[in-house]
């Protein structure tokens, strides 16, 4: 087939909301002639790009779409029998197409507003109550980001929830090797020992504060650890499993066997392997360690008319309260990937699933079989799934034999090689195998099991009544259909979300990720099999380097948390090198993101804080004593740019100038890059390093709290010092457990880039800025506009003060967020960067229309609160303080308000496309009280 | 790629709501051991089948997708430039995945219930305008079957709107072949004599009623028939003119020009092609005739509360009104297709859509400067987008070059090749196409256009400010998603629709119509390019002909309505053939569907009807006078099995023997084949012929009103007279412009059968007649059961009666279906067959708890009723009159009903979920009265 013509309207006039005519108008608001000339002014012109980005010229949806379905075949797709965590499945039609293809579920935000999200909320708890049941542990949370950094989470959550003073971690040396690799990363910052054992025969250290044990272990091995889980009980340590949710259908669970902790990964859950992610971690912990969960938690409490409602719970434990003191930086999850994995235990029911297991198992069983009666030798007689042959000499002449027949196998060494059943294993995959392996095919059917009955689990699951009520495709349609329907996503209206960028996320870009030749390739197959992979990554990460400035990118970081633990790890690893190892101050403005703080400490760095001045610029005096102060020990200054007060601070080549001048490395923190592109480059402008957002600036959809990407770019001196392929010994180790981390999304930026190019990048971003400054100036008389730059101008968002109004009227920002709710929008971002503001950030994808629909309500709002303070309503009784108003309320008999019914609900006088949240404000604080994290029981709905 | 391994949970259980459990349950209520032997009970000894189907093993919904994925691989997807009618077309992708891959769109039905239909009414209503406008005409209906059927529906319209008495029809010589081969097939069997001229010079006959115009012609020709519509119009007829809606953004109007009637396919308004469908054919018409149009037609009215709403007008003049006196028996049409073209259209605009047009004009003129440069001469020097070149004796050496480069062209004879430009050609088409003529390429930009000054388009198009909203992705998407949200469909609730099957389209059957090599295939294409769809059209017919007993199945028929007339269109053909030419009458029982009476008239057909006795049988005594009466004239009956009234009737095979007596051809109308699956076989209890409805009980869904596929199956004497293909001579010409139809859509049913498999159809239907009698045995105490056969039972559907009630307390079928709405739920079908009663048919899809959860609201209403009749509430004034409520009505300060809020709006208590309609009681009566058929002005929504 040819090459696709160019269309007519090219891809940037669909990304950028606002037309040539709503941009003039816009323009004529803010006072400038045009959108660039608007950027001169705002961006300091010490760091303004002369050059246009030196990117390929943008081509259509059609062509891009083509180029893309090129590289794309040049992978490779075979039935991947390799394991290591990765495998197999089938996703449901029912779920690919209406949760994974469905930007009612894909565009929404992290569930921050619960009141607007109570259907993805709802699916989160299911995962919880999924992982907690099959565990057999009392807490699960809302997903981590993988298997390997969960187990790293876990390594920490051991060391603190426990009692024991030593520095020694005890892993099970028959874990996934990825896994291994990054606890070698985590714990080396941490002053941690790792000390590996032999599960069969424990040599275990005196002195330890945790374990991590394997069940069923990388080579497949399904054990009883109970003996050892009461030892290390009884010598003051912590015990964490590492597992498989469908192994756990039919085998013990880590609960039952003692251990405090569980982790592992639900991609097997009908996620698609995607080259190594994005999947859905998990942790569950035992009663007592729940306020010790790192990651988001999903909660019952109640809303203001007592129903259920759900909401995350904990929160004043995670890093964006607790920032240096925090004990994890994990801020994105995998929401969507958690979702699916819980639809597809939803879908399949218990029955089911035990169904998906027993086929398994009973497939593994006859491969075993088959292999034993051509006399190759297994090194286990007990497992689920996976099987590892003794065959001296010939792993090599096996795993290429199988390769020819369409069938990935994994290679341990040249006498072991590992096989891995799944749902999705065939007679045929058997028959290849054991031509293969060179022995005989037969039937070999086997009714033996091989997990002991020991082993074999007794304990029940996923009782809920939800996992048996949406069995047939249309139940589960319409069970999507309402949960998606109770949430509010891009795809109903703006989410002004200041420092979250929610923009358009195009459909273009999004249906690459559902092609088998993406979907379906295993991290570690073979680089033959993943040519087309490294052609995307290769171009996306020049591309990516290209645009910052940088010299080299790694896209292995799986969420920007990673992605600024790798990039402080770099800065650490490149001083070390140079003998500089008593650096280790890291400088963190008080503006700054929660996760930069508790990323620096994760990489062993002592975090001190620099002063901003009244304008949110940081305290250059401060900074001077700070540098003089550190000097001899400092590493690195940790800033946004433009700031996280959303200004384009004119000192920065300044401050980067001077912390290099003091010996150290300037990190800037990349999440405001929508501010920046085509205009300025922070690889030039004076930073060592950046993390990107891809699920900010690059398009990748939130997801409803996840998958993010947050690639790491460096300069030359810190390109060896970027995280490794766990597969090999790098200078510094992994941070993800997959070499190319969440690769499987990766078409969504490689789409964006190559439709926008140079020019189209450059546009966004002016109308980006001109849309913030916009929505300011048009707010300005209603509502003190924080902080701005050269000549009163905003970057990218702006920062609404209602401090004065809340003295005023009593009325807080929550109560503002949650009367948006009621006009049609989710709320800007609340009280960060500063508290008792919010933050907007309109982003270039919405048009005039919709930046005036919210204008035009941030206006009435501030017309209701008026109404508050001059007592025409009372402070505790108004529309803000009841918003967000539900249907329910509106068919009580009694309307006890003093407004109107049509006040509350319909406050814009629109009643097409109402948005109804299912339930009313909140109480946070109860659920926290009474915290309960999995499914509640259908009494709880009742009258 | 090996085969996929077969699921754990068959498809079976996931098509089927109800589980083992509730099945048992199901069973106790209607007093069964199993659902085989209540179907035993209720299908006659007579017509069961003792033999099991004989179909390929049902296999997994990956094993399915994985066959057919290897079937779609031998269809060949090239550059197609054959044009006819069909074009290359850029879908834009978030028009694909929100609208044609989304079932909140795809699971609707036809929009008679208007209330929760809003969002696709206006979507066709912006379909009308977009016609309207473009076409210069007053009023366009909403979509029609395709090009070739819009034309003999125009022919015929223009025979009974003028005044003339001739049977003559001029025809433009240069008309699509498709659309003239359908016009013979129309026109023989009314005794309309087609009289053919050339449009340049027209030869026209004495006298004659209408002509249909081609501009473009097939040609491609550009003309200006202003002159030749004039004289026309003179001569007493009235004008029709076939055109492209692409060519008329640049080329004078056919209203502009005078023209009557305008038709044509929105196809290439972001259409996949598809071989040849589905897509939507158009016809407008000037001021006068909209009383004339056949098929839907959306008109603007309004609600109770006196705001604008949509909903079908003039519906008195449709078919199943009209009956025998019906002038088409149009009936489904294409919603789905003609929602996309309409949002192709608002997504790009007037502007975006002119450029388009311009582009591919511009193309079309360096194509034809090029060829011209190499000495080609062109047959037309005015032209859009196609060019027809004289190569004389090296048209077959062309076609085939270019072939060989991978771009169809069109072989007219040869010694002429058409070559057409469409959106998607690109400048490496043009190469390949000088390359295949043997002309030096170059670069031959024109500046020239090929429209001459008089036939440039000056009126203008497209002001409705929808037409300007949307053209960012973001703006459409929430568009889109606004008015799928104003809707009901499958994925919300159930539809218990009588007669039209609204079960599951499961998504594993939808997703492969979006495939590319089953989307860009033309159904002109050379046979070795489209071996894909042709091993899946043999696969599907056979195994339709296995199913219903028949020897032979074309799949040609794109809508019931022309299955219905290609089947009587085969008798006729059969009777004449045997020299029984005065056979033309046809038994028609007054019960049934208003289609059948309608294409026995088409079909050149006398319609008798038969009487039907008190139990809603064929009175059989009416039956034996009618055969006395008419013997010799006798050429069909046309029954419906089970009955329209839900019934098996045990009089079937005696009815078959004694019409074939009488020496008539039996037609069984297979609209409740949904009854008969693998347990009984109308080709093997006495039918001859049947046309099937593909969207109901093989799952296409109905899109909202189409597309829907209507084969025809045949008894092995009837063979030879199934429709034919429309570039051969057969014994009986093509009913459809396609060869075969919608086959774009054809996957679906493949995968439905491919994935039940004999078993799971007989499943099917014994589930699909426990469930109506399951809900006749719940309901019995509450409202009469009209109807049942054997025992007591009915089979796939149950009616309702309420005359009763209606009598008692004033409260009307209407009614109940309105309040029904207030419960979630679109309402059964209402008076059909019989005034003053609803038909429920629940299918085997609904699931227990769907299904108590509409006999409980069923139930509910009941005491609604009873509460009207006790005075309790006043008449005119209680919850079923004023149904369905709105949250605005909800809004209000005064409640002034006798019933709460509460009671109005969540009637069983539920919340979650609840569907708000958009719009109060919709007063049609008002909208006919004041005929409104394009997009109201904004002023209209004001207060």
């Amino acid at each position: 087939m040819n090459a696709p013509s160019e269309s007519v309207i090219p891809f940037v006039r669909r990304h950028i909301g606002p037309d040539a005519a709503e941009q003039r108008r816009m323009l004529d608001q803010v006072g400038y002639d045009s959108a660039h000339a608007l950027l001169e002014a705002a961006i300091p012109e010490s760091i303004r790009l002369t050059d246009a980005l030196d990117l390929p010229s943008a081509v259509s949806e059609e062509a891009a779409t083509a180029e893309l379905r090129a590289i794309a075949g040049q992978n490779r797709v075979m039935r991947q029998m390799i394991g290591l965590g990765y495998y197999g499945t089938h996703t449901p039609a029912v779920i690919r197409r209406n949760v994974l293809e469905n930007p009612a579920w894909y565009t929404a935000y992290t569930p921050y507003q619960p009141e607007i999200s109570q259907g993805r909320l709802e699916a989160l708890l299911n995962f919880q109550t999924l992982v907690s049941d099959l565990t057999g542990l009392d807490t699960a949370g809302a997903s981590l980001l993988d298997e390997a950094t969960a187990a790293a989470e876990a390594m920490t959550l051991t060391r603190r929830a426990g009692k024991s003073t030593s520095n020694v971690f005890v892993v099970d040396s028959d874990t996934l090797p990825q896994t291994l690799a990054v606890l070698r990363t985590r714990a080396e910052p941490l002053g941690i020992d790792l000390h590996l054992v032999d599960a069969d025969s424990p040599d275990l250290p005196e002195d330890y504060f945790g374990v991590l044990l394997s069940n069923p272990s990388a080579s497949g091995a399904v054990r009883d650890h109970s003996a050892l889980i009461e030892r290390a009980h009884s010598d003051g340590a912590l015990v964490a499993v590492a597992s498989d949710l469908l192994a756990l259908l039919m085998v013990t669970s880590p609960g039952a066997m003692g251990a405090d902790v569980a982790v592992g990964s639900a991609q097997r859950f009908g996620v698609p392997m995607g080259f190594g992610g994005p999947h859905a971690g998990f942790m569950s912990v035992r009663k007592g360690l729940e306020r010790s969960l790192p990651g988001r938690l999903v909660g019952v409490s109640k809303d203001s008319a007592g129903r259920v409602a759900y909401r995350l719970a904990l929160q004043t434990r995670e890093q964006h309260i607790r920032r240096e003191r925090a004990t994890s930086n994990i801020c994105t999850a995998q929401v969507l990937l958690a979702v699916m994995a819980s639809c597809y235990a939803v879908y399949h029911g218990p029955v089911g699933l035990r169904g998906i297991a027993g086929k398994v198992h009973r497939t593994a069983v006859r491969l075993a079989t088959g292999l034993r009666a051509g006399d190759v030798e297994l090194v286990h007689e007990q497992f689920f799934d996976t099987i590892v042959a003794k065959v001296p000499g010939r792993a090599e002449g096996v795993v290429a034999a199988a390769a020819g027949l369409g069938v990935n196998l994994r290679k341990i060494d040249a006498d072991h090689v590992g096989v891995s059943c799944d749902e999705t294993t065939t007679d045929s995959d058997l028959l290849a195998v054991w031509r293969a392996f060179r022995v005989p095919s037969g039937s070999h059917s086997s009714t033996t099991s091989a997990i002991p009955s020991v082993l074999s689990r007794g304990e029940d699951y996923l009782r809920h009544p939800v996992f048996s009520a949406h069995h047939s495709e249309t139940s589960m349609l319409r069970y999507l259909r309402r949960l998606s329907d109770a949430d509010f996503a891009l795809d109903r209206g703006m989410i002004p979300l200041g420092s979250c960028t929610m923009k358009l996320n195009a459909t273009t870009q999004m249906e690459p990720i559902s092609w088998g030749e993406f979907a379906h390739i295993h991290p570690f197959a073979p680089a033959d099999q993943a040519r087309g992979y490294a052609k995307m990554i290769a171009d996306l990460a020049g591309w990516l380097a290209e645009v910052t400035g940088y010299d080299a990118v790694s896209l292995q970081p799986n969420a920007g948390s990673q992605g600024e633990l790798a990039g402080l790890l770099a800065i650490k690893a490149y001083l070390d090198a140079r003998g500089e190892t008593e650096r280790e101050v890291c400088l963190i403005p008080s503006s700054a993101h929660g996760t930069n703080a508790a990323s620096a400490v994760m990489a062993g760095m002592r975090v001190v804080v620099v002063a901003c001045d009244a304008e949110g610029n940081i305290d250059m005096a401060d900074l001077d004593a700070k540098l003089t102060e550190h000097g001899p020990r400092l590493a690195a200054i940790m800033v946004t740019y433009p700031s996280t007060h959303g200004v384009y601070e004119s000192a920065i080549t300044q401050l980067c100038e001077r912390v290099h001048d003091a010996g150290g490395q300037v990190y800037v923190d990349g999440a405001n890059l929508n501010a920046l592109l085509g205009f300025a480059k922070p690889g030039k402008f004076g930073a060592d390093v950046s993390h990107l957002n891809l699920h900010k600036t690059f398009c990748i959809p939130h997801g409803g709290g996840g998958p993010g990407i947050g690639p790491v770019a460096v300069r030359a001196h810190l390109a060896d010092y970027l995280p490794g392929d766990p597969r090999e010994k790098t200078p510094v180790g992994p941070v993800s457990a997959a070499p190319f981390g969440s690769a499987g999304i990766l078409p969504i930026p490689w789409m964006y880039l190559r439709m926008m190019g140079a020019k189209g990048l450059t546009d966004a971003t002016a109308q980006a800025v001109l849309a913030a400054n916009y929505v300011a100036s048009r707010l300005a008389d209603h509502y003190p506009v924080l902080y701005s730059g050269n000549k009163g101008l905003v970057a990218h968002e702006c920062i609404l003060d209602l401090r004065g109004l809340t003295k005023e009227s009593g009325v807080t920002v929550d109560d503002v967020a949650k009367r948006l709710i009621d006009y049609g929008f989710h709320a800007p971002t609340m009280s960060f960067p500063v508290a008792g503001t919010l933050m907007v950030e309109p982003t270039e994808s919405e048009d005039l229309g919709e930046l005036d629909r919210f204008c035009d309500a941030m206006i009435a709002i501030r017309g209701e609160i008026d109404k508050v303070s001059s007592g025409q309503w009372p402070g505790d009784d108004n529309p803000l303080k009841a918003a967000p108003h539900t249907a329910q309320a509106l068919a009580e008999t009694d309307w006890p308000h003093p407004y109107t019914r049509a006040e509350a609900v319909f406050p814009a006088g629109v009643t097409a496309g109402k948005y109804w949240p299912p339930v009313g404000r909140i109480d946070g604080a109860y659920g926290d009280r009474n915290l309960a994290c999995s499914c509640p029981p259908p009494e709880a709905f009742g009258d």
